[in-house]
């Protein structure tokens, strides 16, 4: 492991500067409560809404952060990236909002409403074969063609500082936290999102949540080195990446645990968010409640800060 | 008809006077947007989410502002109302917050959830039959037995005035609206709103939507005197009631047109809210964005602010 592998991946300065950069592009979400979540929990609890984003996700945060980072020239020449989701929808409205081309590769197999969504929001998208190797080579190819700039889902500074404004807001709007939770995907979010809270407010814990059946990143910190995934199995299907070096070195620098949850947690988690905070989330987003409400955490006279991370689900296809 | 009948039945200081004694009690809701919502339409829409109250609908603003403007003396005697929905709810918590007893009648049909909402409020439940006499009846003898105070879903300036704070808030946050949309039950939701509007903001126009199965106020606004409801029958449960004196007056004094949707409109509408702005919205919130899409509204480059009413609905019956 070298010095560079070691140390996190953004400090807070550079937060600041995506807050800034990303000012006027992406929502400012409202912090929900809910008395009876309070109740059950025998705490309190504080819930940024980034589902209520414009495309749905947090993802707009550090998608909308790396392109406009770009300098004129290298935006001229649009900006790359591989997505069956959230990320894809991100990069291509970020890019619309600059007027630069996008190019979102996807899996043949990904839902024609996901594919709809990016190609409403302008993006040139091209199907490849549902494994993570043929995505990368296909996004490869079209960068070495076109001069694109790869926009990575989360093993991109700019990507994880964007991604890390999400917490500054909810340190904003609910500034006395004792914990906030993020669930944990590639690590994007919540080595954003703990870098922000260690510098704002250290007193603060910062805890990942998984799920038990894609806990790479609960095995890696506790092994203290980062361990591959191992075929992930989960309804949170926003949280089937592994992390990555960059990632997995500022989750060590700045994040207190990572604990995970079972299936049927994140269901029940799910439906409790839909039934009293009347938003709706999707099963990534449940996680860290899930966790909460079967007493992974203790977190009794708390304040918890806990981060919604989308809602795009098929209504057609609810898990209860 | 004496001139009593035919005057509004608020101004819009009572709405201030609102504002003032409901601050801290109920939640300042955001206002959300959505550009695919907006092209659909050719406007932008600007929708006040009152369904993200704490008790999932704007019915928390006028129970609140009534059981607050009650002495001391008066309040601790208790309140009492009928409702089988979001009103029950929202006097509940208005008591409770207030630290009096509040009489809930609800008709034995009732479903499990919404009782034990209430109950959790604290309120003290009583059953009846089924009929709005029955309901009456029923109140009125609580009231005789205890003293509590009536707080009447919408035939109450009280209430009309608490509601009228939605509106208020929305053009804070989008000052420059050419239209407002809400939907119209008994009349106490658009009449606070109409009077907020017009005082705030008089070049705006304030147009009213009820479905077409339950069609009263539409029927009332073209004769020009109020007409009864004729078995009304819709999805929109919360838009059964008819309007009252009052509330009819204050309808006649400040909005422009009442207007009416189908019911497949309803439901399309209120899949559309859920699918972009990822918040749960119960028929009754659909019905102004269903006008819109129906074209039973022209708003092509229109700023319409539009009020979200509620979210309340049985996640295990989606009407799609």
């Amino acid at each position: 492991m070298t010095i560079a592998d070691a140390a996190p991946a953004i400090s807070f300065v550079d937060i600041e500067a995506a807050r800034v950069r990303i000012a006027g592009k992406v929502r400012r979400t409202p912090v929900l409560a809910n008395a009876d979540l309070d109740a059950a929990a025998r705490a309190r609890l504080f819930f940024k809404c980034e589902n209520l984003q414009e495309i749905g996700a947090f993802k707009a945060r550090g998608a909308t952060n790396a392109v406009f980072a770009l300098t004129d020239a290298e935006a001229a020449l649009g900006v790359a990236t591989h997505s069956s989701g959230n990320h894809g929808a991100a990069v291509a409205r970020a890019a619309a909002l600059r007027g630069v081309a996008a190019h979102v590769v996807m899996p043949r197999n990904v839902s024609a409403p996901k594919a709809a969504q990016v190609e409403r929001l302008g993006a040139l998208i091209t199907l490849c074969e549902p494994t993570l190797a043929a995505r990368e080579a296909m996004v490869a190819k079209i960068i070495a063609e076109t001069g694109a700039r790869l926009v990575h889902p989360y093993d991109d500074p700019l990507v994880m500082a964007g991604q890390g404004t999400a917490a500054l807001e909810l340190l904003e709007d609910a500034p006395d936290l004792d914990l906030v939770l993020a669930p944990v995907g590639g690590g994007g979010l919540i080595g954003g999102a703990a870098t922000a809270v260690k510098a704002l407010r250290p007193t603060a814990r910062v805890i990942g949540v998984e799920p038990a059946g894609a806990d790479d990143a609960a095995r890696s910190f506790r092994a203290g080195r980062r361990l591959a995934g191992d075929a992930p199995a989960t309804i949170a299907d926003g949280l089937r990446a592994e992390l990555s070096q960059r990632t997995f070195a500022t989750i060590r620098a700045h994040v207190d645990d990572v604990v995970t949850v079972s299936e049927a947690g994140i269901v029940e988690a799910m439906r409790a968010i839909w039934e009293t905070l009347k938003v709706i989330v999707e099963p990534s987003a449940a996680v860290p409640l899930a966790a909460i409400r079967e007493g992974a955490l203790e977190v009794a006279g708390l304040k918890v800060g806990i981060i919604l991370t989308g809602g795009n689900v098929d209504l057609d296809h609810l898990p209860w």
